[in-house]
């Protein structure tokens, strides 16, 4: 499986994925899922990706040989990231169809999906859930965080801190607590964890990170939170029978 | 849907479970889905039921029509708490096979699944996994919870507080955090929460408790929880970018 997240807060978009790939758990090797497009330098685009991995590999590499062909519809061709998210979209449901009709038949499921999101300068930033069914939903904000693939682990502490006033440093953190509970409670999601951090209208940087098990920077993360959370389990009030017990 | 979990640690047993039933999105009502047998005073047994609300129903009349019949196998036949378990796992067989025999043809999935536990005079404390499909599996050392209905939301505070070693109250409530999690993320599951609590060996009182939205304790347990839970990440550490700035 997969766990893949974006977020959209104002100061800017945070996107995180997770990099297990199984094809049977016997079978499990290391992928990235998260794909960054820089078609220009006016426009930033990631797409993360779940399900069948050749599907997404096809899928991705559509996405780059049509921006080496002007003619055809490409990550260049539109000036909203609406219309960018349905030619994204439309690419994923070609593939599938194409992979469908070529496996189908032996009984493999080729669906796949996936998160897309980025800005064009002077356009919104958006992140948007790209449905193996073919259509396509964008965060808004009261839900300002999507997911895919193995959700709902890491969706309690999202429901919990991500608003959309949520600082950009803080919903990158609240993405890997996400992802890392994820990969505690379900061995079909795995490290390296990829963090993408894109703040809002800049254009000339972003924050990258790749984040291999014992990464001192997780690490620390990790060991804090759990303490951290046993401290406040250990808060918690007591039953009324305990203080009982307590007073005798 | 539901959400129930048992968990055994060293001091007793903790059942959990949630009251939402829904046939679709616009059925939504109210059951528990905990039921408990204390069939002589030597024997306390709980069941936990998801699934199909007309099979769970059956089965529990079942057990509760077989116990008046001293001919037949019920709750009272066996000596070891896992011929009990096997007995339980063969009358939600039966219910199944039966409802499915109705009302199959129809398109409707009338399968169930139960979590089973309790303890016997003399006996070892035990809690079971019943799967629809007609086996049973014990909890163990390593494995001290079970949980069926939407058990993911709830997992990770689970993986990462109970140990066969936690205090039987702790176990509870963490219990009441790993439901709480689950209802704020999933619309069906919901209050009022039941809470059984079995203190190892001890068959003159148990605690039960059932907690709707409004009840004093499990608003403040909630609001603790969610305040300490912001504050730990409040506290994670920065990334290393963000140092710099902070430097600057």
């Amino acid at each position: 499986m997969t766990y893949c997240l974006a977020i959209s807060v104002n100061e800017g978009l945070v996107f995180c994925s997770d990099t297990r790939t199984n094809a049977g758990p016997d079978m499990l090797s290391s992928y990235s899922k998260m794909h960054i497009f820089r078609p220009d330098p006016d426009r930033k685009f990631c797409v993360l990706s779940a399900g069948n991995l050749a599907t997404t590999q096809a899928i991705v590499n559509q996405l780059e040989v049509d921006l080496e062909q002007t003619e055809r519809n490409n990550l260049l061709s539109f000036d909203r990231i609406h219309d960018v998210a349905a030619y994204v979209t439309e690419v994923s449901r070609n593939a599938q169809m194409d992979a469908q009709a070529k496996v189908g038949a032996v009984g493999i499921d080729a669906s796949a999906s996936l998160l897309f999101g980025g800005q064009m300068r002077g356009g919104k930033q958006e992140i948007y859930l790209i449905y193996s069914a073919g259509n396509f939903i964008a965060a808004s904000i009261d839900t300002p965080f999507l997911q895919i693939g193995e959700s709902k682990y890491g969706k309690p502490i999202l429901d919990r801190v991500v608003r959309k006033n949520t600082p950009l440093e803080d919903a990158a953190r609240c993405a890997l607590v996400s992802m890392d509970s994820t990969i505690k409670s379900n061995a079909t999601v795995g490290p390296p964890i990829e963090v993408l951090i894109c703040e809002f209208a800049n254009f000339d940087s972003d924050h990258y990170v790749k984040l291999d098990t014992d990464d001192a920077y997780l690490v620390s993360l990790r060991n804090i939170w759990d303490s951290k959370l046993k401290e406040a389990f250990a808060s918690l009030p007591k039953f009324d029978w305990e203080q009982h017990l307590i007073g005798e």
